[in-house]
């Protein structure tokens, strides 16, 4: 077992564990005081499936009052109509400010119930029991929360930290192929925008990876949480170097739109981030073995192609609505190096048709 | 033209200008650097009539585009379906994190722009113009923003602080005067809670305030203002101290539930204050004196009676389901003295009945 402490302010505000087994969550919530809280559990179906009789079994006589709340899994159930009707189930279990959510599941289950406590009596406690690895190493990490508004991706959201992150990794064993693969996107994304050495790695490691072996798993996801961790506490609001994190983010966000969420987000990350690396060598950074080396690697996970059905202009159209955009400019953000990514606002519509 | 600056963690957070005229609104804007930002100004109909013309030639021309939203007035404007109309609005503008947002009117505008600009693209900023009496000396003042949902008042929302809480006391003359003594049940409440002299000094100068003399009414609510001022500043996430603000509260929002919104949020309040002045006599507080100078003040602004027609069954039944309610314990705010408020949890139903 590992632990991570993220801060905030220089001030220690919450763990990530990272296991092999739920056997230390307990331990964990009790240093949360979960004798005297009530607690509901926030999960997605095919989640809930595998691990919500575990985790209530662990907490069942351990809290004040137990509750569950499962929705079906999906970007489609990451909006506000989800968010009200935890509200309502809240308010019928008579939740207070005193109480604690938990979050069971990928990213949305992550992000939605977040949200949730961001707002719930303005404020309540949550922890975060990533199960897909994209949640694992990115989402469940640094206090960004929100759903989806009107087909606008996390256009609705609060800043709002967790009391806990625990990782059990052997919940990826569960997952399909292409919802790991999915995870990999950011994983990759970690050592172009932070580490050559980390990109290296993951190169050096990628079979292990691919079949999930646990000790590659428990140190790639340990190396990648403390790259998040590194940059949201040296950013936490979002003003300045966690952009960087929007790496591939930007045509990814446009591609996963026009697709209509046919393609899961690290998967629209993956094509982003090669995207926005051949734009990184147009203006003159990155030299053809370094985009072969992304190319391949992104290639070995068996990520999928730009999907040529798309229109150009409706991507840029799309990229500029999007709300990384800056008062009519677009914040883009590229690689110098593998390893090292910044930020620029001075790409015109010609530099980014040019990639394509 | 007064200033109060309003700290968080010993750090100036934003300003609260009281002026009687909008002459300095510009400067003040021009601080937070209007001319490179969208604008959108949030009011509601009643107010918007008076002052929108105003407040938008202002602005016109010294900021980047100006837009405006105008809903129907009254505590039924504030729920998630206007929060949602007023995201789509923005969207529809293009809004992103670097742009603005002015609640022009009372609490509701307030309480509803200020949760807009908490959740729009995981916060936005945004500036307060209150209105109403409530608003100026009450909840424009420390960053609780929200809406009510299934009729729970207040259950969805944030703390986010305004960059700007501009005041102009004329505004008031325009107020009904059923609106304007409304607002007075949260202005003796101050005295109450925190400041015998300033309790006494509403009752030497009654007169003066209830003809809304400008003198009057600038030096009670900069005196408001510092009192509530002082209680956020201690206590701006609500953990301990500020649930004194509470004072009549928990009763006032039973009944304002109870009689349908039909009476308005400061009458509720007096009507609670009232309730808990007895209350607080009970348990061997207050003496008769002190309940008579507290009757006879509220009286004297013409607030409505107990509405006889409720049942008091009901009213310790809401009351209990109210968000302040802490694992099942009520938490109830009573007056040591006049100008002494404490928080108790001791209270039993037959306490809470024995007064009525």
């Amino acid at each position: 077992m590992k632990s991570i402490t993220v801060h905030y302010d220089q001030k220690p505000i919450y763990d990530i564990v990272i296991s092999e087994s739920f056997d230390s969550l307990l331990d964990e919530l009790n240093k949360l005081n979960i004798k005297d809280r009530r607690v509901c559990i926030i999960s997605e179906d095919n989640v809930a499936m595998h691990y919500l009789p575990i985790i209530s079994n662990i907490l069942e006589g351990n809290c004040a009052k137990l509750d569950t709340f499962v929705f079906p899994e999906g970007e489609k159930s990451k909006n506000l109509d989800t968010v009200k009707q935890i509200y309502q189930k809240l308010m019928e279990s008579k939740f207070d400010r005193s109480d604690l959510l938990i979050a069971l599941g990928g990213g949305v289950v992550g992000d939605t119930t977040g949200y949730v406590a961001a707002t719930y009596l303005r404020g309540i406690d949550f922890v975060q029991i990533p199960t897909s690895l994209l949640a694992q190493v990115d989402s469940s990490i640094g206090g960004k929360t929100g759903v989806d508004f009107d087909s606008y991706k996390n256009m609705v959201g609060a800043f709002h930290q967790p009391k806990l992150v625990y990782i059990n990794v052997t919940t990826l064993l569960t997952l399909s192929d292409r919802q790991f693969n999915s995870g990999l996107g950011e994983i990759i994304k970690h050592g172009l925008i932070k580490d050559a050495s980390y990109f290296q790695w993951i190169i050096d490691n990628k079979a292990g990876i691919m079949v999930r072996n646990n000790e590659n798993l428990l140190e790639m996801i340990e190396k990648s949480c403390n790259i998040k961790r590194m940059v949201v506490e040296n950013d936490p609001k979002e003003k300045g170097e966690r952009a960087l994190l929007n790496f591939g983010h930007t045509f990814g966000h446009a591609i996963e739109k026009l697709m209509n969420f046919e393609l899961l987000h690290g998967e629209c990350v993956a094509i982003g981030c090669i995207l926005a690396s051949h734009l990184s060598q147009k203006k003159g950074y990155l030299n053809n073995n370094d985009i072969q080396q992304i190319e391949e690697l992104f290639h070995f996970f068996n990520f999928p192609a730009f999907p040529k059905q798309l229109d150009i202009d409706r991507i840029i159209d799309v990229t500029k609505s999007d709300k990384k955009m800056e008062a009519g400019t677009i914040k883009f953000i590229l690689l110098k190096n593998i390893g090292e990514a910044f930020i620029t606002k001075d790409l015109t519509d010609e530099d980014l048709k040019s990639i394509f």
